[in-house]
């Protein structure tokens, strides 16, 4: 039987509401993630929260039954709420159904399968939550073996990453790893790495990538470094006729994955 | 010779960071524009600013002499001004050189040109902001005649969406126009209107694409509603091998985009 809390002044919503912060993120292990869609991609993927928000009106919603359901059958507690607490624990005015706070979750390098899939998706010192949530999305989608994030970054577990990955973070893998680890790791088996550049003549439709494809995107300001387009077997670029000179990472990203997954047969 | 601001309490302030506010950008016809990239790019597309805020330190900047020269050639006003207004301005923590204020423009549909390009972006009912600048910058980078916003959609010149398009809102045309308006006007000319759809078998890499071809993406939660589908003159998909049942609508839009322009040559 769930416990009810309606009082702002509650230390479990005050501990809860401070998982917006990085900081407190990082102490305490723990992200945030809301609505009914992306804690039923998750529980879906076998990701349950330690603690489930749910509004006392939606308790009948089939789906949000089986939230509580599943949360409390795993040992972690459904607390029943309203939507002013909902509200202030999401940051969003017109909150989802549910808020849920899970333990952070990663895989390492070395853990990584590279021939469970023929696409891995590489981005080094990405800075926008929004950005890396939709690439996520675009992992899953082309069924990419995982993101490997490089160097320093955005917190995959922010708020707006997993507002944006849509469910996505719990779907598809994510490392996290510097540079040179990455290399090294990289070139112990096959693979090969292509990086997106804007200082190459390489038509992205020309070359035949072979699997497993590591695409590498750079950061969104300044592109990837020489020294990282240099260790890359195949610099391609994406033509733009336009007048800005580039397309969003994510975009890239996906524009860039779909040809290799159209290429892989997919 | 600009004037010099640096009292939040300045009505000029208070009027321009009110432009924050839809109703507020409605009201004036006015929109705001942050950085020297984006002011830059609407510079050179023809577009001044109204009002140029410009940090005091940043002056010698060659791109800030010559925001601030062709801002009064073209009978608008430079600001001098200090970097905490700017961030007041721009809502930012580490605001650009220079922000400025814009007179709203946009195009009717009756005064778009189809025949000047053979791409046209089309999106209906889109919410999110980020989205709208995303596809913005894919419409530029894939030489779009322009984006069409269909019913009730989020404002072009929010700040975010301004924001997002890195410029492109300056040089990509922007017409809005209600469903019924837009079906008569393309029916009135050549021109394919292709759907990006989930509930279609159509592979998106299958069709051959006729130009002018008019790409139309549905809302970002829903999808297009029937009718609109029913209208189309093809249904396409994109392949997501994933758990997610979506990428997102400006990820979409891009690969589509990018597929017609593959096909016609580009």
């Amino acid at each position: 039987m769930p416990r009810q809390i309606t009082a702002f002044s509650n230390p479990l919503i005050k501990r809860v509401r401070l998982l917006r912060d990085k900081r407190h993120r990082k102490d305490e292990g723990l992200f945030l993630a809301e609505g009914l869609r992306i804690l039923t991609e998750a529980r879906e993927a076998g990701r349950l929260p330690q603690y489930l928000f749910f509004a006392g009106d939606s308790g009948n919603h089939p789906l949000v039954q089986a939230l509580v359901e599943a949360t409390e059958a795993a040992g972690g507690e459904a607390v029943e709420t309203n939507a002013d607490i909902l509200s202030k624990l999401s940051g969003k005015d017109n909150p989802g159904a549910v808020v849920g706070v899970y333990p952070e979750f990663g895989v390492a390098l070395s853990d990584l399968d590279r021939s469970s899939a023929s696409i891995w998706l590489v981005a080094e010192r990405l800075r926008d939550p929004g950005n890396l949530g939709t690439i996520l999305r675009t992992g899953d989608a082309v069924g990419a073996g995982g993101l490997i994030l490089l160097d320093e970054h955005v917190d995959p577990f922010s708020v707006e990453a997993v507002r944006a990955s849509m469910g996505a973070l719990f779907t598809v893998p994510v490392a996290q790893a510097s540079w040179d680890a990455f290399r090294i790791w990289l070139r112990a088996g096959p693979g090969q790495l292509v990086g997106l550049s804007l200082d190459t003549e390489h038509d992205y439709r020309a070359p035949a990538y072979a699997a497993p494809t590591f695409l590498l995107t750079g950061n969104e300001a300044q592109g990837m470094p020489d020294f990282m387009a240099a260790e890359c077997d195949l610099l391609v670029k994406i033509p733009m006729l336009g007048k800005a000179d580039s397309l969003n990472a994510a975009v890239a990203t996906a524009v860039m994955a779909y040809q290799v997954l159209g290429q892989h047969g997919g």
